[in-house]
């Protein structure tokens, strides 16, 4: 087996790691927490399906490519709850680390390729690390939406927590942001979400 | 909410099902079942990495966009076990029955689109769909050998069956089919699969 092809293996192998990495979310029949790999999927997915909502000429397989590999870090990092403050100002160092150490298995030239891609996914400059962004951000309200809340009401969310963490959605894609706003005061006068 | 986007959002919801549909194949470290939301996720990050291995000039973005979706019929016709003869004589007719149910949820352009990309998927015809096709095969086969072909003995399958039912990834993928022949002679050595 040639050296290169082996070593892509090995990374494909150890991202499946990914599977078993839980989020708050619930998958939307609110059987089960949804897993990094499956959000990833859907992600790419929507993608595909809401390109007519990034700002025009975003490259979107390029978007797809970010989306498809931007939680890999998480194999050792964790999922971080985005309301929890203490694990929120050690997410960052956690996730170089992770980086550094998962990015390595791949070739020289596909670890840098990979790692720049998500690099641009955790800095929102570009049209299609934001649009990536707003994705991100859009799927799991809809899954809160569609379980009654359930996960927000855990944690005992707020609706200006709610929107503080996601109104980024409204720089990737200003109209699924309306849209998502509209959801979120909806979960509001439903009880779904706290005021 | 314009109908447009309801429609695009209906059809996300929708194919959250895709995360409960199991799968024959085992997750890399044996603990359960592999879904078709995870399966699909994994393949399109293959596509990415090992891009490399499909023909010239092969349209990766859209052979990612075809394994995003390849399998979103399973919502309805459920997962056909690939050995399983009786199972497989009505495979093609409740797929295109789920096709049409599920990809009709969509705006009209779109759901022809989708339904394009899964035809063409199935037909196996051009090198985009030869090569998702050779993916969707090779990630099994790593599955399975990285789980000491348990899901193989659980139904008594052979090296000749392995080899029958993988060898189109040779059209697809040559370099790779060369890999994952030696992979199950390796498994048949070792006693995951039976000679």
């Amino acid at each position: 087996m040639p050296d290169r092809l082996s070593q892509q293996f090995a990374f494909l192998l150890e991202i499946d790691r990914l599977k078993q990495i839980n989020r708050q979310t619930l998958i939307a029949d609110g059987t089960r927490r949804e897993n990094d790999a499956e959000h990833s999927w859907h992600l790419a997915v929507m993608a595909t399906l809401l390109a007519e909502y990034a700002p025009p000429d975003t490259d979107i397989a390029r978007v797809t490519r970010m989306l498809l590999v931007h939680d890999v870090v998480e194999i050792d990092a964790g999922d971080t709850y985005c309301y929890d403050q203490s694990a929120c100002a050690t997410q960052s160092q956690r996730e170089q680390a992770a980086a550094d150490r998962i990015f390595a298995m791949l070739p020289a030239d596909q670890a840098a390729d990979i790692r720049k891609l998500w690099e641009e996914f955790e800095a929102r400059q570009t049209p299609e690390s934001r649009f990536a962004a707003a994705l991100d951000r859009v799927q799991p309200v809809l899954l809160n939406y569609h379980t009654q809340g359930r996960a927000w009401q855990e944690k005992g969310v707020t609706r200006a927590q709610v929107i503080e963490r996601n109104q980024h959605i409204e720089a990737g894609a200003p109209r699924l942001w309306a849209y998502i706003e509209q959801l979120i005061d909806d979960a509001v006068t439903k009880g779904y979400l706290n005021p």
